[in-house]
This record gives C-alpha cells, structure tokens and sequence, in this order.
C-alpha cells in the first residue's frame, strides 16, 4: 500500500485521501463493534463483503436515480467515494419491529409496522446516539427542512427498491440505518448518500425460516457472523459457490 | 368446472363472479394479441404462467403495502380478486425509452430516462388507447385530481420496487403497465391496483444480454415467447427446474 494521508478512522472503516480532490478511499476493516463499541470483535474477511455488498448495493441505486457517493471500488477492501459533509444523523428506516424500537415502543420484534418508519438519530457516539425529531433537527440546526424532506423521500425510495431486491432471493428487509451528505456540485449543493449499506447496517432475514442475516449474530452472540454475510453475498450473486464448495469471489462482476 | 356467471371477457383473460359478493375470478387465457389486436395467437402456457408471475408480485407489492386486488389463487389458470371499479386508464411507467415511447418523441431504444416518467393513456381499445395528459382525465373525469396523485405515487413505489427486485435475478425493468380502480370499503373508496403485472404488461430485458424477457417477442416475432415468459418465472423462483431439465411448476410455493 502506497503511503497516503488518512483523513478519520471510524469503528468500521478508515477514510484516506483520494486520489483526486473531492474523493476519498473508503478502507473496510474486519472489526465489528456493537453497542457503542462496548462489544468488539475482529472478524475475518468482514470488510471484504461489506466492501463487495456496499459496492453492489450503491451501483444498483445508482442505475435507478438515487444519487450516492459511490465512484467505484479498488481493491477488496477499498472503494473510492466522493467526499462529502457527512449530516450529523443516522437515518433508520424500520418495515417490522426489531432491536432498539422494539425496546423503546414495546413492539414484540417481528411485527410488522403499519407502514414503513424513517427515523432519525444524532449521530455522535459520546450520547449513544439518541433518538431526535424534526423539531430537534431543525431547532440546532443538523439539517435544513429541504435536506430532511429530500432524505425522507431518498430514504423511502431506497427502502422500496431494497425490499424489492432482497425479497427476490428470499429475504426480508426488517430495518436498515443511512448516513446522507452534501454534496459540493460547484455552485450546487446535493444530498446523497454516503457511508456503507451492508449487513452491518441492515436486518435481514430468511423469508422462510427468519434466521438472521446480519449484525444480530454479532450483537446477539449467535455465532456464523461472516457466514451469514457471505450468504447474503451469494444470494445476490456476488460471489458464487466455487466447485469444491468454498466461496469465490468474483473479482469481475460489478466491475462495469 | 363449474358453471358461473361470466362477466367480460378480455383479449388475455375473463373474469366470472367470485364465490362472494365484491369477488371476481380472473382466469388467464393463452391468447395473445397485439397492436389493438391485429395481431393474435395462441401461446401454449402463456396463462398459466402470467397466473404464477402475476399472483407472486402482487403478493410482495401487498407485503410492501401497496393495496391491491389479489386475494388468492385458485388454481393454475385462475385467481379470486376484489371486484373494483376500473379506472379507464393504462397506467405506464418507463425508466428506458422503448416501444412507442422511442416511436413518438425519437428517442433510441434502450436509452436510459432522465428520471422515471408516468404517462397516462386512455383505455379504449376502439381509440388505440390513446396517450392523454392530466388535462384530458381532470376534465372529461376518468379519474379525481386525488386519485391521479394516488396513481402516480403508487405507480413510482411500485417501481422502485420491482426494479429493485427484477434487479437481483438479472432483469433489467425496462417499462410497464398498470391498471387502478376504485374499491369500495364501507363507506370508503379507495385506489388499489387491479388486473394483472407480467411479462404481458412489463418489458424486461436481461441484464447482461439485453435479450427481451417479455411480450416484445411476440410482438416482433422474436420466437421463444413461452420459453422467455418461464425463464422470467424461473428466476424468481416460482417454478423450479426439474432434475430431468424440464420446468416443475410448484404449487406450493407462494400459497402462504
Ligand atoms: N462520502 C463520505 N465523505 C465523507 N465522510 C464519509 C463519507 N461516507 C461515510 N463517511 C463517514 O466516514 C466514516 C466511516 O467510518 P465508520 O467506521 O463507519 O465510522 P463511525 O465509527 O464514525 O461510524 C463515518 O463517520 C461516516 O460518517
Ligand atoms: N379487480 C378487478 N375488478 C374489475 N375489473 C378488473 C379487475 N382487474 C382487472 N379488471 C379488468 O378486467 C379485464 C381483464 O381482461 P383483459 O383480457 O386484460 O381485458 P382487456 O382486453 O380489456 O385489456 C380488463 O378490462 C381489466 O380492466
Ligand atoms: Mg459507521
Ligand atoms: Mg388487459
């Protein structure tokens, strides 16, 4: 690896200059942590899936308008992006009750909400987190109402072409948290999402049987973590069953 | 079968009374017809397999809560269905220019739409479902200023969608057709979608290939129209290959 400049390392991710002004290289780390980073865990090979699904995921919004900092990825664990103003909040968008509503509201988890939610956290680690309104938002100045009415109807938008694409190999797209920047066009100013859409980031569930595919296993000490990261990965066709029954991943698709 | 009451009968399917009062059984002919019905044939399984592909994206859109007609099916050439009051328009959204889209405004096939674009034309087949404006329907009253409005979100949520789940099994959601009506709850209208999605009323193209997954086959006597139809099903899991390499239609999938 070339020596370069790294901008911010997170819980998940590093951030490095990139290559030209206005991107970043966005670097996967195989280190998992769960409420607020009192868990943590090395976990082997994690960033190269998350990489290839954040990857695959972005590429797919991207060919249906929905406009996101993905430029395209380097290597297995890296992908550059463009750079943006990352707003301060972790939007969560919820189909059935699970994790952190689920304890909040006393909504037994697996129940389906009566339409899909969006919520808002403020992002920073020191509060955990919390839980805001628009009124909150608005009155210390996070984000504009235009930047929260556009990340609302992005928000739902990626929400149905997420459900529509995971309900195709047989899952369920419980919950799933975003981050959303601005975005400097010269003059322009646009919202677009940034940061990573990955089992790390999402609730998914087998359609069938339920049986957790994402950070759940982590959270909830069910074992098979990067297991059921690879089959999300597979199931979407990212990397295929090799002949001797080990994973391969596929180094050329996604690549146009 | 039994004798019944049949109410229309369509250029690709009949409807009967239902069992109860507000139900109708929609029966999927094998016909297939074209250009305002200039041309016709006989496609072997054609019906039976819009019946599965139709029922299968009606039930995730209804799991996604998009309200519509569906009930449940009854065997491999029909479906029980809410009785509603047609809306006289065909509904169609594109995201790449095709067909009569191209034809109109010159733009090549296969060019990618600036944003998704809802047109609207009139149903009735004697005019050649002519393309109308929102001017035409608000002042010869097909459809309420709230029911557009209603149509047009649905329409966009129904795309997102199902571009996100043709997506994952390859298919690229090219443009397609709908129809809402007016379903009578109690004292309550509402706008639900009606008749039928399928490779009759979408074009889908391979992701790949580009190949035409879709009624275009027939239309420009590409051959193999059943064949992409079943390819279509195939991929999402409605019928399975067989071990013998033929297709097994399952009967159980689905039914829950
Ligand atoms: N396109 C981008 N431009 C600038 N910052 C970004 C972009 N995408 C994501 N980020 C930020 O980079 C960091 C990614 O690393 P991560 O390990 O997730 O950090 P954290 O522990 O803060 O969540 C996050 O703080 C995220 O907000
Ligand atoms: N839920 C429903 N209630 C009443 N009519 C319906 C419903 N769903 C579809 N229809 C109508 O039933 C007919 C279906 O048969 P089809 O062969 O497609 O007819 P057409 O040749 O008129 O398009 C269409 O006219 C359609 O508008
Ligand atoms: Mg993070
Ligand atoms: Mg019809």
């Amino acid at each position: 690896m070339s020596r370069r400049r790294m901008i911010y390392e997170g819980k998940a991710k590093i951030l490095y200059e990139g290559p030209e002004p206005g991107t970043l290289i966005q670097y996967f780390k195989d280190d998992a942590t769960a409420f607020n980073a009192e868990k943590k865990a090395v976990l082997d090979g994690k960033g190269v899936l998350n990489n290839r699904i954040s990857e695959f995921l972005m590429t797919r919004l991207s060919a249906v308008g929905i406009p996101n900092h993905f430029i395209k990825r380097l290597n297995m664990r890296e992908q550059l992006i463009k750079k943006v103003e990352i707003i301060p909040l972790e939007v969560i968008v919820r189909n059935v009750a699970a994790g952190t509503m689920s304890k909040r509201l006393g909504i037994p988890e697996g129940e389906t909400l009566p339409r899909a939610i969006v919520e808002f956290c403020y992002k920073k680690d020191e509060l955990g987190d919390p839980l805001v309104s628009e009124e909150h938002i608005a009155a210390f100045g996070w984000a504009s109402q235009q930047e929260m009415d556009d990340i609302v109807s992005l928000a739902l938008r990626i929400n149905d072409f997420m459900s529509g694409l995971f309900s195709a190999v047989g899952i369920r797209l419980i919950d799933f948290k975003l981050e959303f920047g601005r975005h400097f066009e010269g003059e322009m100013v646009r919202t677009i999402l940034a940061d990573e859409i990955s089992p790390d980031s999402c609730r998914l569930w087998d359609y069938e049987t339920n049986e957790k595919l994402d950070k759940d296993r982590f959270r909830r000490d069910l074992g098979g973590v990067t297991e059921a990261y690879a089959e999300v990965a597979r199931r979407l066709g990212i990397i295929k069953e090799s002949a001797q029954g080990g994973d391969v991943i596929d180094f050329t698709s996604g690549m146009k």
